[in-house]
C-alpha cells in the first residue's frame, strides 16, 4: 500500500476520524529541498467532512455558551500548556515543513508567542472585562458581549505555522476566548504541524471538559467548498489570512450571508523617509529596511514592500546601499512550491508598470523554493501614473523604491495609497521634518491600522494597544485588530441586551452582585467593580 | 411658474444650493388626505449633486479629523438647542407630512429623544471615553478609536421624522460624535421636516466652527444613484435603516467596496406567551400586545408582529380577546402612499402561506392612507412547514398568531426565527414556566439583539446598555446598536494605533497627560484617569 493512501484523519466532534469520500490528497513538502516529506498524506476533505463539522460545532455552540468563563480560560492556558509541553516536536515539524529557522524564529519568538498569546486570552476570558458587562439600573437594561451562536470558521495563513494557525493564533484564540467553537483550516503548506497543534488543542479541551465540537480541522477543501462553508448559515463568523484574491472571495461569500468576516489580506506597509532622516541617518535606515524585507524570506504581512524617499540628493546614497545589501543577500526559502512563481509574477507586474529592476528579480537557482532578493525603483512621477499596479504586493524578499521628484509627491503618493496594515515615517530628529511629517499624517492616517516612526513595521506586539488590522483592502473592518484584546475578542460576539429579564436568569457577569468581585463593569455611567 | 418649478434647494458644503440637473421631482404629501403638501417641490437629485456632496465630505473629514473633541461636542449641544427652539415648526411640518400624532409622540416624545439623544451624543464626543484610549507603556504602543476619513451616508427612515431622521437622529448623532461629517438622505414621506432639520444643523455647525461639508443633505435620488453613491470609494461609511429590499442592495453595494456598513432592516420582534403567563394575565398581556402593534399604525421596528402562544386552553381566549381588540380599533394612517399596498401584499403573503385572518385584513376606506388593523392566526404546525414566509414582516398594524399545538413546538418555533432585533417572552410570575423559559431562552439568545421578559419591545430607551441592532437580518453584523453610546459611535470609526511615534506628534488623548485630567485610558491594563 502506496503510504499516501493511509490519509491522516481530521478532526471532527472530539474525535480524529477518516475523511469521508476525500476529493484529493497532498503531501507536505520540505520548501528547502521541494521534496515531499514522508508519513502519511492528507485528505483534501469533501462536502460530507464538513459537513459533519458544521452539525458539531453548532451543538458545541449551544454547549459552550451555557460554560462559565473559567472554564473557557482554564482550556486556553491548558492549550498553552500543552503546547509548550511538546515543543521540540512541534518546532522540529513546522521547520521542516517550512524550513523556518529553528532559532530564534520557531522556538525563541513564535512559539513562545503563540503560547503567550493563549494565555491573554484565557486571562480576558477569565477575567471577562472585554465583554464590557453595562447595566443601566433606571431603564432595567442590562448588557454583555456574548459568543454569536455557531462555529467561527478560522483559516490560517502559510507563513505562521504557530502564531496563526488556525488551530492555535490569534484568531483561533480570540473567537475561543469569546466564547465560541472552531471549525480550523490548517494551511496545506505546513499539514503536519497544524496535526500536532490539533492533537494538543483537542486533549487540552478533553481534560478541561469543553464540548466535542469546541475544536475542529481540515487540512485542505476546494476553493468552491471553502465558499460554500463560508456562505452555510450554520457558521457564524469568518477569520481568514491570506492573500487578497482569496479573501475577496470569503469576504463575498460570507457578505452575503449576513455574518461578520474578517479577512486580513494584502499590504504594503509604506515606509517615508523623509529628507532629515536621509541625510541625518539614511544608510541606517537601509540596513533597517533591508532587514525587515529580509526577515522570513519577506513573507511577513508587515513586511515594508514600498518606501517612498523625499527628493534629497542623499536619496542616491540611500538607493545605492539597499541595492548593495538586496544583491549581496542570499535567497531565503520560500514557503510553497507555487510562491517562487507567485513572487515572480509579482514582480513582472510591478516591471511593466515601470519599475526598474535595481537587485535580484528571479527566482532562484537553489534546491529550495527561493526567489532571490529583489530591489526595484520608479519615480514618484511615474508612480502617480499608476499607483494601483505599483502597490501590488508582492510575498516575498521584494522592495520598491519609490523616488520623490519633488516634496509636493509625497502628500500626493501618500493620497494614492490604498488601505494598508502600517504606515511608518522616519523623520529628522532635530524636527527638520515636521513640516513634511504633518502633512503626510493628516494623509496617512486614515489610511492605515498602525503609524509608526522611526521603527519599521515588521514586528506586532500582542499588546491592547496593538492595531493589527486596517482600511479595506489590508482588511474588511477598520474597526478591529486581529491581534490583542478586547478588540481581537469583540470581532467574535454579539452583543447581548436584556431588557426587564428577571434577575435569576441573568448571565453571572450581569446580576447585581459582581461574580468575582474584580469584574469591570460599566454600572449607570461609571466604571467599576461593586455589586449593584 | 408652477410652483413645483421652484424646488427646494438642497444643503451641500455649507450652503443651500440649487439641485444640479435634478433627474426628478417631488412633493409633500398629507398622509391623512392623500393630498399634495403646498410650498416647493423637492428635487431628485441627480450624479453632480452627489458628487459635489462626496468632495465636500472628504474635506471635511479631513478638517473634522482636527478638531478638538469640544468643538464636535459644541455643535451637537448647540443643534440640540436649536431643534428645541424650533420645536413647534417642526412638530407642525412632521405632523401635517406623517400624520403622526402632535401629543404625546411628536411634541412629548419623539422630538425631546431626538436632542436627549444629541446631548448624550456631544457628552460621549467631550468625554471621550467612548474612544477607549489605550497606552501601553512597556511597548511605546497607543491607541485610540478615531474618524474614518470620509463622510458617513446616512439613510433615514420614514417612521421617524425626528428620531432616525438622516440629519438629526441616532446614526447622525453616532457618526459626528466620532468625528465623521455625515451625507444625509432625507426620507421622501418628510421632506420639510428634514428640510428644517437641516436648517438648524447647517445653523448650528456655523455658530460652532464646523467645516462648511460637516453636514450636508440631499432629498431623494434614484436606487441606482442611491448604490453607486454607497459604492463610491469617498464614502467611508453607511447606516441605512428601512426595509429589507433596500438595505440589502445597499450593504451588497457597499459590502463589494469594503466599507463598514449598518443596515437596520426588518424584524418581527416574536413574542412567546408561556402557558402560566396565559393562565395568569393572558387577557393583560393580549392588551398590551395589542397596544404594541396599533402604536405608530403598527410602523415601529420594534412592533411585535408575531406571537406564539404556548399551547393551553386558555391560548383561545387570549386569541379572543385580541381578535376583540382588533377588530374594534380604528385604521391608524400610514406613512406613504405606497404603504397600504405593501402592507397588503405582505398580509397576502401570509394568508397564502396558510395563515387564516381573523380580523381586519384590507386596506382601509378611509380619507387617508390606511390599513384595517390586522390578525392573523396560523398553527405551530403549519408555521414549521414555512417558517420563511410566515416570519415576514408587514410594516403597519398586523400581527400573527401562532399557536403551538405541543409544546415541543415552542423550542422548535423559535429555532426556525431568523434574527431579529428583539425577543419577549412572558412567563408565569411564580416560576412554573421556568424550564420552559430556559429552554427558548438558549434558542432566542443569539437569535435576537435585546431579549425581553414580560414587557414589549416597542419602546428603545436611549441607553448604554441598550442593543437596537441584532443578528442578521435584522441588521448587518451582531455587535453593534444603533441606539446608545459608546457601541454606536464605535460602528463609525476605525482603530488608529500609534507605535513609537513621537509623542508631541501624538493626539491629545494619547499623550502622557490626561487632556481633561478626566478622560479615562485603559494604561498598562487599568482604566485610570491618571497621567502617564
Amino acid at each position: 500500500m502506496n503510504p499516501i493512501d493511509t490519509l491522516h484523519p481530521i478532526l471532527v466532534d472530539g474525535r480524529w476520524i477518516r475523511a469521508d469520500a476525500p476529493i484529493g490528497r497532498f503531501r507536505a513538502v520540505d520548501p528547502s529541498t521541494k521534496r515531499e516529506l514522508g508519513g502519511r498524506g492528507y485528505p483534501v476533505s469533501g462536502w460530507p467532512d464538513l459537513e459533519a463539522m458544521l452539525a458539531a460545532g453548532r451543538r458545541a455552540a449551544a454547549e459552550m455558551a451555557r460554560l462559565p468563563a473559567g472554564r473557557i480560560a482554564d482550556f486556553l492556558d491548558a492549550y498553552a500548556g500543552a503546547i509548550e509541553a511538546r515543543a521540540a516536536e512541534l518546532v522540529e515539524t513546522a521547520h521542516r515543513e517550512t524550513s523556518l529557522p529553528v532559532e530564534p524564529r520557531l522556538r525563541n519568538v513564535e512559539l513562545p508567542r503563540t503560547s503567550g498569546q493563549l494565555r491573554q486570552a484565557a486571562q480576558a476570558a477569565r477575567d471577562g472585562g472585554w465583554s464590557r458587562p453595562t447595566i443601566d439600573t433606571a431603564a432595567g437594561i442590562r448588557s454583555v458581549y456574548g459568543p454569536l451562536g455557531g462555529p467561527v470558521l478560522v483559516f490560517g495563513p502559510s507563513n505562521f505555522p504557530f502564531a496563526f494557525n488556525g488551530i492555535a493564533g490569534g484568531d483561533f484564540a480570540a473567537a475561543i476566548a469569546a466564547g465560541n467553537p472552531v471549525i480550523a483550516k490548517a494551511h496545506p503548506a505546513h499539514p503536519g504541524t497544524s496535526a500536532l497543534l490539533a492533537e494538543a488543542a483537542l486533549a487540552s479541551a478533553k481534560a478541561t471538559g469543553l464540548p466535542a465540537g469546541a475544536v475542529q480541522m481540515f487540512f485542505h477543501a476546494d476553493a468552491g467548498l471553502g465558499l460554500r462553508l463560508a456562505a452555510d448559515p450554520a457558521v457564524a463568523a469568518i477569520a481568514f489570512t491570506g492573500s487578497r484574491a482569496a479573501g475577496m472571495a470569503l469576504k463575498a461569500a460570507a457578505d452575503k450571508t449576513g455574518k461578520p468576516v474578517y479577512v486580513e489580506m494584502s499590504s504594503v506597509n509604506p515606509v517615508f523617509v523623509l529628507a532629515g532622516a536621509l541625510r541625518e541617518r539614511g544608510t541606517a535606515i537601509a540596513d533597517e529596511l533591508h532587514a525587515s524585507c529580509a526577515m522570513g524570506a519577506g513573507q511577513f504581512c508587515t513586511k515594508p514592500g514600498l518606501a517612498v524617499l523625499a527628493p534629497d540628493e542623499h536619496a542616491e546614497t540611500f538607493v545605492e546601499a539597499l541595492r548593495r545589501l538586496t544583491a549581496a543577500a542570499a535567497p531565503g526559502v520560500l514557503l510553497t512550491p507555487r510562491s517562487p512563481q507567485a513572487v515572480a509574477d509579482a514582480v513582472a507586474g510591478l516591471r511593466s508598470a515601470g519599475a526598474d529592476l535595481l537587485a535580484g528579480g528571479g527566482i532562484a537557482d537553489a534546491e529550495g523554493h527561493a526567489f532571490r532578493p529583489t530591489l526595484l525603483r520608479v519615480s514618484g512621477t511615474r508612480f502617480l501614473e499608476d499607483p494601483a499596479a505599483l502597490q501590488s504586493e508582492a510575498f516575498g524578499p521584494v522592495c520598491l523604491l519609490v523616488v520623490a521628484e519633488s516634496t509636493e509627491q509625497l502628500p500626493r503618493i501618500a493620497e494614492a495609497m490604498e488601505g494598508n496594515l502600517t504606515a511608518a515615517v522616519y523623520s529628522d530628529s532635530g524636527g527638520a521634518d515636521d513640516d513634511t511629517y504633518d502633512a503626510l499624517e493628516r494623509i496617512l492616517r486614515p489610511r492605515v491600522g498602525r503609524l509608526l516612526n522611526d521603527r519599521m513595521p515588521i514586528g506586532v506586539a500582542v499588546s491592547a494597544a496593538m492595531n493589527h488590522g486596517g482600511p479595506f483592502p489590508a482588511t474588511g473592518h477598520p474597526g478591529f485588530t486581529a491581534v490583542g484584546f478586547p478588540a481581537a475578542a469583540i470581532r467574535f460576539s454579539a452583543l447581548h441586551c436584556y431588557d426587564n429579564v428577571r434577575h435569576h436568569r441573568l448571565p453571572p457577569s450581569l446580576r447585581d452582585r459582581n461574580p468575582t468581585g474584580a469584574l469591570l463593569r460599566w454600572i449607570d455611567g461609571e466604571w467599576t467593580t461593586r455589586d449593584v
